[in-house]
């Protein structure tokens, strides 16, 4: 499919893809770029990739597809860096989790003949590094492809292909329509772990009570999602910041609706608040997001 | 260890309890009381229980050990229908999640020589019904004991015997911390998860966007929890009105806090929180509260 690959960032994602890469054959070769040489001696060892170096103006040189699956905000440094020595025709795509301010950056510092499509693929697990990479995160998950003005549109088809073949399902919208759903089905979310685990840290800080211990009553599910990637998510809130601020005040405001009607002990309405939410379970493991059984394997 | 045991309400934790018991061969003999017939011949055909009927005055006359399993807002009803049936020396417990108010309320009601000790086994999945239990739920799993004053402490010891050949680990404190740890360690996390879908279901609603389609990237996670019985959590919150409300301010606050930090692009403090939140998680699985593996099984 490609002759060369190069993935700028060999983390959970980026590893996950050249496993998948080399799995499914679609590239004679896949290199990587990481900031440190612990990483690029490590994916060399674990056989991820054929090559690997933190000179990443260097490497980058000769790749057909080039996948920048490293935080948001090293975006600018790493267009900067490689943008001369981007070859002629090459595809230019990254995996990150929010698009609008990206696309206009990257937009604005290809060469003309660079088609620039950037993907999202809708996968991923609490871990980090590349260890945790495995070639199966993408099998029936969404990617959703946002091209810019320049990508070609056989470019795009041919980035799609690629997707598919990992075992992705792939949508193409645009970045404002990617961002605002993403902040509803994936950001908010995050947030709002984040948010819990951390008035939870605060109350054990202040009176030292069990919290650990008893965890397993729900508590233990949200630290699992609290517990990504720092750096990722922060730069993620950030970069979407105005959807995510619109988001916080619907969330506070039907909160607020909640604890109402629990002090009034209005047994209805939070019956059938609690019935509607249990519907949409259903319609996620129908649509293949998830699977019915609980989840027995945990202790 | 028991003759006669009667479990009132045979839903997910009921049914549990009784696979346990046959399992382990803590009583000879085993019956239940649903509201439902067709509930009743179900834990007969499944030969979850020997003994199966809605008349609970009548079935639970000879028992040694009676277990409510039913939501709490149906305890009042029950304890007027059984006070009169109890076997002197009997021990009645309960498995809900709330203690401050219900204790009080059984203590009123039941005769001298009963043992009035309450139970709650922090273990469930989001499934409910007789269908759904199996006698491993509690393996691993903490179970806090909130004795009455009438409760004999020879009766504690046996009942904490009972939790432990289910597999538990037995704690023992007043219902007032009980409700207090619980507000933050379980029904907070559901009242969340509950309005975070909640919020959702409305944006979709009103802007019909692909919400179930992409739920993979972390809002599928939170329906999982928004799926537990409706009816069951509806008296939780009820019942434990005051911890949850200030649980609500002190979220509130939080998340005020960190949109401030979003909309202000502080990195700095926003790294500093989800690095601290990560850090729980470690300690929970260290407490054999969880696993590290990732939820890879999910699809």
């Amino acid at each position: 499919m490609f002759k060369k690959v190069c993935i700028i960032g060999c983390g959970l994602i980026g590893s996950s893809i050249a496993r998948g890469i080399k799995k499914n054959k679609l590239a004679t070769k896949v290199v990587s770029s990481n900031r440190s040489n612990s990483t690029n001696k490590k994916v060399i060892r674990l056989k991820i990739v054929n090559e690997a170096s933190s000179d990443t103006k260097k490497i980058v040189k000769g790749s057909d597809l080039i996948i920048i699956a490293s935080p948001l905000s090293s975006y600018k440094n790493i267009i900067l860096k490689i943008k001369s020595s981007l070859k002629n025709g090459a595809i230019l795509t990254d995996v990150g989790s929010v698009k609008k301010n990206v696309i206009s950056l990257i937009e604005k510092n290809i060469p003309k003949n660079v088609s620039w499509i950037s993907s999202h693929p809708i996968a991923g697990t609490e871990e980090s590094g590349p260890e945790s990479g495995f070639s199966e995160l993408f099998k029936n998950r969404w990617c959703i492809l946002t091209p810019s003005k320049k990508s070609k549109s056989k470019d795009v088809k041919l980035l799609e292909k690629f997707w598919q073949k990992l075992g992705s399902k792939v949508d193409v919208m645009n970045a404002k329509q990617h961002d605002y759903i993403l902040s509803t089905t994936s950001h908010m979310p995050h947030l709002i772990a984040y948010n819990i685990v951390n008035t939870t840290l605060k109350i054990k800080k202040k009176k030292d009570r069990n919290i650990v211990k008893y965890s397993a009553g729900g508590l233990r599910d949200f630290t699992r999602i609290a517990a990504s990637n720092p750096i990722m998510w922060r730069d993620i809130f950030i970069q979407n910041r105005e959807n995510t601020s619109k988001m916080i005040d619907k969330f506070i405001e039907n909160l607020k609706d909640l604890k109402k009607a629990i002090k009034g002990k209005n047994e209805k309405k939070l019956e059938k608040i609690f019935t509607e939410t249990k519907k949409i379970r259903k319609e996620i493991i129908k649509a293949g997001q998830d699977i019915g059984k609980p989840d027995f394997g945990r202790k």
